[in-house]
């Protein structure tokens, strides 16, 4: 009961099982389709033509998209298309994902230089009659690391090793601890590792060549998750309903990683075998999804998480196709949904060593909210939903070439700048809260979120306007971030103005802009000079659990004992979060 | 191409491949045939009558060996009988091994009691909703046990054990370093381990409760390798050549040790997988072998072993059939054959701590010696060979119920007493001594081991009598032990005088006679009284390593100050080796 699908101008194609969802079949077959909406035929984003075979009829309101986008009637949503039969499409170019790029650290990091992985490259002297002492020892003895775990493995290859390379091997050793492999010849130039920032949207990660610290190369790529739900409550939801859907899960992001590695390692010439060393900085719920732990205790009260701290996991176990005994290192999980991208974050900012009172905040589809007074650490989260990286949003896109990503005041309406100055095609989440400003500036907006304009829509370009829906996504991102923060500064009896230094990490990079975040209420009324941006601070813990691994530590110490400030356990949430819905200064 | 073989009177049908040994096809039918001789086809022992089928011509020396038996012209070796049909066949008794009986320590281990496996039994309280604490902190809280290993599996089973059970769990957890499972209730009582002593020729086991230190049940069998070879030389030179044969000698005795797991976990009521340690003591090639290590090392120059000491490793990775995350400590090998089971005996008896002037004598397939002055200790290996244990003896076996193990003068002749006061079917290794000793006595025997009766035999009971064959063998194996401790008390300028004190652990148990030992030259001429009997020390310190995780330490570190004495590279040997073949009492 299978059907075949010829694909352009992909010139793919794949034998799908009839009854799939079309978009399903596609995303099988690897082809990045636009989803915006998760396959709820709402944004119009992955229309597909039909060049041969049965064209189905349309579902409700989806020929006022195809009409609304300029498309022939030969064009269908691909997430609304049941595979009935043979068929032959194209896929538009708009209708493609972009290549998402990386958001990279925007500091530097400063910690000492000891990698997880070391390598030994040393000579053996060949064993005497007289002493006949034992292989191992001799090799223990040349690296001067005792006592070591060690594979069956590798004492089994060992003798072949030391034959085949003439006694000159180089010893792979994990943290002082593990005798990982050991290579013929001298090979201690090449140990690799790759750190990974895992998030709800977006997956980013670097290869690192742990020998010297440098990053070789950066990828990136949407969490195939997303195809399963926007937001981390959507996710474990399902997965919490059924545990196949769990099992899916876990897979497309296994399968997201691994694409990453091949491809970090084809770029710099490497085998994945090489990669001896994985690290992964992702939220709570992520990091539950990947290593196929149960959500239950996440999904209801008392929302808390299997574990913190864990040690490090055979990377085989994970299903990531590095080196056969490579490990993954999992970013320690704070409290609740404040996971592991904020310890790492914490952690390469060195806003837990900091002593002033200061804000981190990581703000994407999650939003973490870290207090500093003193040596004391608050931490908490808040669903902002996926609004600030462009998703549900009607021409929301990433933060991807095209995208308008700064809205100025101009005096026909608005200039807009778009990321590589490319065409616009959509808007992202710095766009996205510049036009929203600007808008409540110019009385096109209420404070309430409401749009007066004629149309109910905001313009943004010829072909571009923001909706009244696209104004209450991002009305509830902020309202849940504001309340965050409010919540949390009136329990420890501070003002926004006792502020001395707000960080701010995450999806934004630097492109926020301070003043029309203060205007929407989304950051407290700071001077502009005390806010740092970040960039992915997530991705550069996750690097410096590799190459410092004291860093490791110091994330767990931390972790263990930064106070959680429960939104959900405190009555007057609700109440605050609605009185934040409004865009307005903090008074 | 398979040929059915009906076994009375054990009632099995089995097919097997034509062209098999019928030798080969019954032992993996399970039958335990007697194959002393390793299948050469001379020591008479492995007959079998053919009931229907076809019967084939004799091989050379076949038809003396059955005349002399006594047996019907319908019998023949299974060794030399290549099967070509179907086959009904009888397995006389006197066919079957007897079930090998377990030599006990003979004395009491005298060590702090802190078992490898803990478990820890606690309740543990509901997370709050203002904490959110993770459940895996809460559990490590509750047994006061950081920072542990644990496994992913563990991790991913927590929620279920715990919502399962009512949050009343046990911990067990290894070494105080890794929480190898999480079991829902109650189970502190249930923790066990089986402590091997891994022999060329015999394996001996005990089951041991790990929250008692309690020995619950012994088993021993032969170690099927024996099929292939009687002493390690043999063993490890078929490894040597042929890698496919490795592999055989390999699941040959984790066939036998997974078989000892089952037999010990039924014979107590448990499961198999409630036994969650193993500890090996075995010498250098069997660990090799058990392992699945390159055994050339051990076969040419320089005569080093690939480990002396390991890490745990995972039982699962050996084949061995108890707990999933079960792990087995393998007793550290001291230098090139001085192995785990000296290393172990060691350990248990205490040898390593003396400050005397001391032998320690492990007198088994292999004779090991270990020489202490002071605090220096020294030790050695030497190839006995199997005569100890009966084999290569023409009427030799084990110290089963009927061998003779005690011979006294009498005035007709000799006077057998047998294990079991069973009726005789064969002499053991301490009434080959006794009769030796005697026959020399007599002058049946002359000192250079010529036999002077008319017949060339020594009887020893109407139907049993040691050949001339039987006395070099015994020359053998009693001049490899003298040559040896004469060589390492001469290097070190001791005489026989000087030693204070004798253990001797082994096979022998305490039934080896001092006197006749002393008189054949197999042991220095010392006062009797100074002479202990450790019976198998080797599984006591098995039993140790699984009771007294501090005395792996300590046997770890005495296997690294432990000097080698190497035989092999001394040139004198061989001229020491063939003056100690005399049977008399040291100068």
């Amino acid at each position: 009961m299978s059907a075949t699908l010829e694909i352009l101008p992909l010139a793919k194609k794949v034998k799908v099982r009839k009854k799939m969802l079309l978009s399903e079949a596609l995303r099988e077959a690897g082809v990045p389709l636009s989803l915006y909406c998760q396959g709820r035929g709402l944004c119009g984003k992955c229309f597909i033509e039909v060049l041969d075979g049965k064209l189905p009829f349309f579902q409700p309101g989806e020929e006022e998209l195809l009409v609304r986008a300029g498309l022939s009637p030969a064009h269908r949503l691909a997430c609304q298309f049941v595979v009935e039969s043979d068929l032959r499409l194209r896929i538009p170019e708009r209708s493609l994902l972009g290549r998402v790029s990386v958001l990279e650290p925007a500091f530097k990091v400063q910690l000492p230089f000891d990698p997880v992985i070391k390598k030994y490259s040393v000579f053996l002297p060949r064993p005497e009659i007289a002493t006949a002492e034992a292989e191992l020892d001799i090799l223990l003895q040349a690296i001067k690391s005792f006592p070591l775990r060690v594979a069956l493995a590798v004492v089994q290859e060992l003798p072949a090793v030391l034959n085949r390379s003439g006694r000159q091997v180089t010893a792979v050793v994990r943290e002082g601890k593990e005798l990982m492999t050991l290579e013929p010849g001298d090979t201690s130039a090449g140990v690799y590792g790759i750190a990974f920032d895992l998030g709800t949207t977006t997956l980013a990660a670097e290869l690192v060549d742990l020998a010297s610290g440098r990053t070789l190369g950066r990828e990136a790529s949407l969490n195939s998750q997303a195809a399963y739900g926007a937001d981390v409550i959507s996710r474990i939801s399902l997965a919490f309903e059924d545990s196949g859907r769990a099992s899916i899960l876990r897979r497309a992001v296994v399968s997201d990683m691994n694409r990453i590695i091949r491809a970090l390692a084809t770029s710099a010439g490497l085998s994945p075998d090489l990669i001896q060393a994985v690290s992964v900085a992702g939220n709570t719920a992520m990091n539950h999804l990947l290593l196929g732990l149960p959500v239950d205790s996440l999904v209801v009260a008392p929302f808390n998480s299997v574990f913190s701290t864990l040690p490090e996991l055979p990377a085989s176990e994970l299903g990531l196709e590095i080196h056969a005994r490579g490990t993954v290192y999992i970013a320690p999980n704070i409290r609740s949904f404040v996971g592991g991208d904020t310890s790492a974050g914490l952690a390469a900012s060195g806003f837990s060593e900091g002593r002033t009172t200061a804000l981190y905040l990581d703000l994407g589809t999650n939003g973490e909210i870290v207090l500093r007074k003193g040596r004391k650490l608050w931490a908490t989260s808040t669903a902002a939903g996926p609004a600030f990286e462009g998703m549900n949003i009607s021409c929301g896109m990433l933060a991807q070439p095209g995208a308008i990503d700064k809205v100025e005041a101009d005096l026909n309406g608005f200039r807009c700048s778009t990321v590589d100055a490319a065409p616009a095609k959509g808007v992202c989440g710095t766009g996205l809260i510049d036009a929203a400003s600007l808008s409540l500036e110019r009385g096109l907006l209420t404070p309430q979120g409401q749009v007066t304009t004629a149309s109910r829509t905001i313009p943004l370009t010829g072909s571009l306007a923001l909706t009244q829906k696209d104004i209450r996504e991002l009305q509830l991102a902020a309202g849940a971030v504001k309340a965050g923060i409010r919540m949390m500064l009136e329990a420890n009896s501070l003002k926004a103005g006792d502020l001395e230094e707000v960080m701010i990490a995450g999806a934004f990079g630097s492109y926020l802009s301070v003043e029309h975040s203060i205007r929407l209420g989304l950051l407290p009324e700071v001077d502009p000079r005390l806010v740092r941006f970040m960039g992915n601070a997530s991705l550069a813990g996750a690097k410096a659990f590799l190459v410092s691994v004291p860093s490791r530590k110091k994330a767990e110490e931390t972790a263990a004992r930064i106070e959680h400030f429960s939104l959900a356990s405190r009555p007057a949430f609700q109440e605050i979060f609605v009185s934040s819905l409004e865009f307005r200064t903090w008074k």
